[in-house]
């Protein structure tokens, strides 16, 4: 017998992924969490029936993610990832030795405790001591929050679900008070192929509270269309505009210097949906 | 009841698609084709049971196939395309007004006869005077070929079936003879997350007969993994080296002049197999 998951990206179109087995699978407060190894992408962390990470692919999103804030930062000391249980994005900002305190604020306390089991190689720096984990409402914890931080990663689901508030602009709002004078927010804004009008929305809420606003783009082979997309608010650092000597080395797969600058190249059916 | 195709893309991968109706469905004398009518892509050309192109995604594929090399050129007069029967890069390089005559090199007569029949906004332009068809095998139309062609363009399917000659050096050598003395080729790679191997063997084969050899990337999400890589060999004029008073406006949907260098700003793990 084989068994293939499938996740119906849209209404009509999906992928489907051979599994090995089911390692967990447990409605949790907030969603259903399975995860399940599969044979072309290793384990996999599907939170109501959609991809969020796979240990083969992971590391695009958690660097795209990371890397192109936390560079465009000249200092970043104190950083906020919402949401990211699963431990990449954390794993990413430690990488750069300017920053002192990284807090990760997930809904879902299983997220980060399956994470732990089956993704070792993605959550395993959640232990450092430089990182607090809280398991909190990101939305809740934004709000608690002034003038904090340097840098806010907004790693969510898609806004269906727990994560329905971090699509609004109040969320927004919320997160321009909780940033520091010159603080940098990046969110995962999904994909131009199935969801255009999202990121049109989400680009013009932001464009509405930052000065600087950008999209830029990653392949990511498990999420819908494979081309993913970023939408980073800033109230002063452009990330068009960092300078060469910024960038160290830190070991990566995907992200580079010269790719933090071309990801911001856009496709014109793209560059279209921000006008 | 609710009629899904599925292309597994590897062993243990796929899309799948839900289709309206099956348009047209033949063994021709080189392979399976297949026409059918999808919900979220519109109609899908489909040879061998691997997706080749449809009506909402074929714009990617067919401007970037045509437009990097073709402004890389400075005056691309004689343009040959081998593969290619649904007509999209014609239709693409036909948008340069320098182009004289663009050859079409399609081994297999049926896929020209019905992407005619099915997909029109993509073949219509194969009747244009400036068009010669010729059905015939590429490979020996290029064997024949010498100090012909501008800018040769491989639209191959992947390398088994009828393709499986135009991923050889014997056929790079034979590109290289057929293209003039400052003359261009480009040939679809397939993608870095599952067939990494062929893109080191292409670009390490065409390195040693074109001076001038580079890599770039599009999105194509009903491709696999939906990163599709492109190899330029290049005589004479390089794509990354374009002065920006060769760049005019023509209609796209994906190709801007900033994308034609932004899309060789490659990953890491893809920059480390052509390294």
């Amino acid at each position: 017998m084989e068994l293939w998951f499938t996740e119906k990206q849209t209404k009509n179109f999906g992928i489907t992924a051979k599994i090995k087995r089911t390692l967990h699978t447990e409605q949790t407060e907030f969603q259903k969490l399975d995860m399940i190894e599969t044979e072309e992408f290793g384990n996999m962390l599907v939170l109501d029936g959609m991809v969020m990470t796979t240990q083969k692919d992971e590391f695009v999103y958690h660097e795209m993610v990371a890397h192109v804030p936390l560079f465009t930062h000249p200092n970043p000391e104190n950083v906020l990832v919402v949401g990211g249980g699963d431990g990449g994005v954390i794993r990413e900002v430690l990488k750069h030795p300017s920053v002192k305190k990284a807090t990760l604020v997930e809904i879902d306390g299983k997220v980060i405790e399956y994470s732990k089991q089956y993704l070792p190689e993605i959550a395993g720096k959640l232990e450092d001591p430089r990182v607090e984990v809280k398991v909190d409402d990101g939305f809740m914890h934004i709000a608690k929050s002034e003038n904090v931080y340097d840098v806010i990663m907004v790693d969510s689901t898609e806004p269906v679900g727990p994560a329905v508030n971090l699509f609004t602009k109040g969320f927004y709002a919320g997160i321009s008070k909780a940033l520091k004078e010159d603080g940098i927010f990046v969110a995962q804004t999904d994909n131009p192929w199935f969801t255009p009008e999202l990121i049109t929305n989400v680009q013009r809420d932001v464009k509405e509270i930052f000065p600087i606003t950008r999209l830029y783009i990653a392949n990511i082979p498990t999420y819908p269309s494979g081309m993913w997309t970023f939408t980073i608010g800033s109230k002063k650092h452009d990330p068009l505009e960092v300078s060469s000597d910024r960038f160290f080395d830190i070991e990566t797969k995907y992200y580079t210097p010269e790719l933090h600058k071309a990801c911001f190249a856009l496709p014109k059916f793209v560059s279209d949906l921000i006008k």
